[in-house]
């Protein structure tokens, strides 16, 4: 115990600021690794084990324009000084120019050990098992000597981040070459107190260009079929990782689907009429009655559907559960987040922590919901349906003037309500998201993940039913399945040439002609010009469009699988050449993201399981309108009333038989389970003997 | 640290030993509760702290008949020794006689408090609020030198128990007085071999009869209508305290349907019909057809119940939650557990902990369960269909025989089939309870808590379907509501009566005469002989009956309400008297039992949720077969079609509003989760502490 504390040493913050500006003793700096490690200027490190020779830079943050050289040396004293004096422990570079905008960071051995502690990352241990990592017993994990090895870049970046949004003023004191109306009050966030106050502009962590050369040449140049996920998960951290390993995992299990949709679709001998019918649009009714083995082959495809739905979602989970244990992210400790930066309320006690704090009841954000949030939603959802319903009765007036006239202009009008239509919902997209931005601003939820999970839902059930609802309208209003199939059939090919266009061709010739000429300019600048090149780039948008695309899809092949047997085929096309052009983006286009790490991917398993219990009852409902079920009870003697009963009969025990199977097949493989439990075990042995210690 | 460790004192086992037939230090001992104090003979404990003047006897050892007087030395001298030399750090009392066949068992105060930790309790801190106890900060929490005001009887008995269950031999060795062939193995656990080799016969709590006095005069004597939940807790520890809160809150959430059914009942002028129909048995038939307003009655009573149901069990969530808060079991650890003594397979190393242990593959117990026990179960679920046909088949032949005939003989013939088919019922149950333990028996489950799962799992399983089978048969294959109508009032008022008699008035019976001379008799013996006395009691049977009995009366009120709108009355009637004779039966007829502080009513309150979903099906189905609805449909124009087509919908949409009123309904009051983050806080902040020592 008080070895550990000894760790940290005895320099003050005072001495290590006025070091600042100091080399460090320069001609032992050895540079192996020419774009990482770059010359002398960082602030020391008073721990001596954490004294190494070779620095390499993290984060880097940029400051306002007209921030005083007295307020940027005060924020380095800060950064550098020891965790109990108040500061974040890490390392600080001011750049070329010790006046300039940024600050670069970096962090010591120690402050890494100690919040891969406090995190709760696995890493491995001496065995060769995963175990929650512990500070006191550092020597018997491998690699514990070399951060570099021990934790990925990722969690290297994100601990920089960490220990900066933790940093809080330890007494009232005011800010060097700041007004004197930003004074930082006692347990003040720093971090965000300078945000606000315009001191500092950005905070992103940098790319590592020899790795993510590396990292990109394994992942799209070539012609590999398997994602490296490893190095993946090293460079841009779990919630990526999980999401390409998901996009992989699903891909290749829409393998099963595509296979027997092109085998039904084959043997029927409908391949031909099926892709005339979806180019040309012609009527289906004609052919449709005389293909009763088709349906029945579509019946067998609906079936198989439904079950794969769920059995894919199982063994995501335990796929999931065992990438989460390979990237030591099983056991990560629960955490008291900061209020986020938009949070207001007033002053009072926060009863869980005990501490001074802005405070905001819950009952009032649960009323805003309930009177704002929830009404204003419905407004947007039924705007929809108005818009959808418009549709139809313009598409109706212009066929009326169509046949009335017959003219080149009436065949023109013909293609007004669709382009009218799309451009409503693409317009209403835009605004709603807007919209649901600043509710879920005005519902005012003190932490960050709080805000994303709403905001996520409410963009999720729109996004959803604007997808659907011509879908689900067509299913079940007007019951009509050879439309239902034209326009799958017809969505799905727009969807995939919008997708390609907006999401390979357009990077790639942005790449060409905008970014690679600025980019080849940059290569003989000082290294901090190079880093500071970074900022230009847009910030990364997140993952939620990504996983989005992927449930709408998954919408289409499992809501109406039955209606349309090439859908996973066309699926698995498409997403073969989106694991590419995501890889692309998210390497090429944006700035590194900060990602804290996850031990799964959240919320999304939840709506495609969702979207995978609903699948039962469109299907289900589909194949009772199927002419071939209709025909075959008329032949054998049965009323309309028995097929709904037996329609009903089969939903009910396809969802019973799904139930069951969510049930039996385990979350975890049980190799993992018992790795999990392993760790529990050590982590609970290692509390008890701290508190009982052995004689 | 080192004080924590330094409490325990330096006193060796060996030295502790030769005490245990010493007398302690005479004249000091104060009988201020002459019924828990008793003389001297206890073994002294090294640690001064816990050198108390009074001790407790809380758990009786019963010793085989031919055990040796060394090997009761022995016992003794194991169970007072500290935890470092591996002993239980309990106190003991060899009983009256030195070498009779009992030992006495308390514990002292540094032992008790240690396992608090240990369970992760919570108690009462200085500041008012629960906290997870620590150890070393025990001078913070209030009471925490009074152990009989600090942990309730339960949990000193509990820890005892516990203690015992973890002594475990810290080398080969043999014990003495017994053959070669019980030697002790190295990590062997002492309790179990011992209990295998006939040493101990058995062990149990011990009743304090003051306190005993006093709960029942509070619970059961009077016309209370509040029961004395705490004293509950405190006496029989949380999985009673839990069942009674849980029959409590679901006897006065009866009052509700309660209410609207008999409004409905006497609105229609219905009430003394129903009553003769259902005590005559009367067919109901021409009553039927001019009773339409009634059935929309059933129609609101069935949508009421529906809602009903959910809304309960989420508010009973709410209610467990802040029971498990005030009771202090919200935080629990999770351990692991000990193999149950039955567990067999070969030594081999436990993948979690790393001990030698004997080990059974997974796969192996999976394989069991799919090829065994499965086919089993679906063989006795089988024979009561077939048991139900032949039923029905009888009944046909009998009635037939009836009409044939008509003589006394033929009438009499008439009830055979009810008859064989009840007895049929009883003995099937009988024997697949027994069927039911040797299945789990096999699959060879390796804790006790997995076990118990199964076995009540497979029991579950098989009562429902043998309570239920008849009336669904009769509401999905017959569709005969009045039949269904007559047979639920039976079943009800039957079952009723049966019940008061098995559980209010055998006990009384058995009470008076036979176990009241019993207990008069001994009132002048000495306290050991008192104690001994309760080991002639039965052990105390589980709450599994009890529950299981709660969970058939929510299955006739929630699945068939809308047949029978009386239901909840009588249920209410019925479970008003359930609660004291229940209470009576745990507090007189049976001995104490062991029981583990648990935070909720655990699997018991997931068969409840599955049920109320399932009586959404079955009440749409019955509302559908409504003469009065498909009357209806037909003045309305609709077709049956039609009338199927809105049931679905209907049914669809209220499993939907029950879903989202589930997930809109927080689990926990808004005061408890923010108790729960505060305590998850501060043992978080504490664990930091520990890792990091403030400097």
């Amino acid at each position: 115990m008080s070895k550990a504390g000894g760790d940290e040493g005895g320099g003050g913050s005072s001495e290590t600021a006025q070091q600042t500006e100091e080399k460090t003793p320069g001609g032992k700096l050895l540079s192996k690794l020419s774009a990482t490690t770059i010359g002398p200027g960082w602030t020391k490190v008073s721990c001596p084990c954490c004294d190494s020779q070779r620095v390499e830079p993290l984060v880097l943050v940029k400051l306002g324009e007209k921030v005083r050289p007295e307020t940027k040396r005060w924020l380095i004293r800060v950064i550098g000084a020891p965790q109990k004096d108040g500061g974040a422990a890490l390392l600080a570079h001011p750049g070329e120019d010790a006046t300039g905008d940024i600050i670069m960071l970096s962090a010591p051995r120690c402050t890494l050990l100690r919040a891969a502690e406090e995190l709760g990352l696995c890493k491995m241990y001496c065995s060769g098992d995963m175990e929650a990592f512990s500070y006191n017993d550092r020597d018997n994990f491998k690699d514990a000597d070399n951060m570099e090895v021990f934790l990925t870049l990722a969690e290297r970046q994100y601990i920089v981040k960490y220990e900066l949004d933790g940093l809080r003023a330890q007494r009232d004191l005011r800010i060097p070459g700041l007004p004197d109306s930003c004074t930082l009050q006692h347990r003040d966030n720093i971090w965000q107190k300078l945000g606000s106050a315009g001191v500092i502009v950005d905070t992103f962590p940098l790319h590592n260009p020899p790795q993510l050369k590396e990292l990109s040449e394994a992942w799209y140049s070539g012609n590999q079929l398997a994602q490296p996920l490893d190095s993946v998960n090293s460079y841009f951290g779990s919630p990526v990782a999980f999401y390409f390993s998901f996009l992989d995992f699903y891909t290749w299990s829409l393998l099963p689907p595509a296979i027997l949709g092109l085998s039904i679709t084959y043997f029927s001998g409908e391949a031909q009429k099926e892709m005339d019918q979806s180019v040309s649009g012609s009527p289906v009714q004609d052919v449709e009655a005389d293909s009763g083995p088709v349906v029945g082959g579509h019946m067998i495809q609906a079936v198989f559907s439904m079950i794969w739905s769920t059995v894919v979602m199982e063994l995501w989970k335990r796929r999931s559960s065992s990438l989460s244990y390979r990237w030591g992210t099983l056991h990560l400790a629960g955490r008291f987040a900061e209020p986020r930066p938009g949070f207001h309320g007033d002053i009072g006690i926060n009863p869980v922590t005990g501490r001074m704090e802005l405070l905001f009841p819950e009952w009032q954000r649960d009323l805003r919901m309930a009177l704002v949030s929830v009404p204003v939603v419905g407004l947007f959802l039924g705007m929809v349906i108005v818009g959808m319903l418009c549709f139809y009765w313009g598409e109706a007036q212009v066929k009326q003037l169509h046949t009335d006239w017959d003219s080149l202009l009436s065949q023109t009008l013909l293609y007004m309500p669709s382009v009218l239509h799309i451009v409503y919902t693409n317009v209403l997209a835009t605004v709603y998201r807007k919209v649901a931005k600043s509710l879920t601003e005005y519902e005012n939820h003190r932490e960050e993940s709080s805000y994303e999970h709403h905001l996520t839902a409410k963009v999720l059930v729109f996004t959803f039913f604007n997808c659907f609802a011509v879908l689900f309208h067509i299913a079940f209003f007007k019951q009509d399945v050879p439309l239902l199939r034209k326009r799958l059939a017809s969505l799905l090919i727009i969807t995939q040439l919008v997708n390609q266009v907006t999401e390979v061709v357009i990077p790639f010739l942005v790449d060409r002609f905008i970014s690679a000429p600025h980019r080849t300019e940059s290569e003989d600048d000082p290294p901090e010009d190079k880093f500071r090149n970074q900022s230009t780039l847009p910030d990364f948008p997140g993952l939620f469009a990504e996983y989005i695309e992927l449930l709408v899809q998954f919408g289409y092949l499992s809501l109406f699988s039955c209606v349309y047997p090439l859908t996973a085929v066309l699926l698995l096309i498409n997403n073969l050449t989106e694991i590419r052009s995501d890889a692309y983006k998210i390497c090429k286009l944006f700035r590194k993201p900060f990602t804290p790490p996850v031990a799964n991917m959240g919320v999304w398993r939840i709506a495609f399981e969702v979207l995978s219990f609903a699948s039962v009852v469109t299907n289900c409902w589909l194949l009772m309108l199927s002419p071939w079920l209709q025909e075959l009870g008329q032949e054998g003697g049965l009323t309309t009333t028995n097929i709904l009963m037996l329609a009903v009969l089969v939903e009910h025990l396809l969802i019973l038989v799904k139930v069951v199977l969510a049930v039996l097949i385990p979350d975890e493989p049980d190799w993992i389970r018992k790795k999990i439990e392993h760790i529990e075990f050590t982590s609970m042995q290692a509390l008890r003997e701290q508190v009982n210690p052995p004689p």
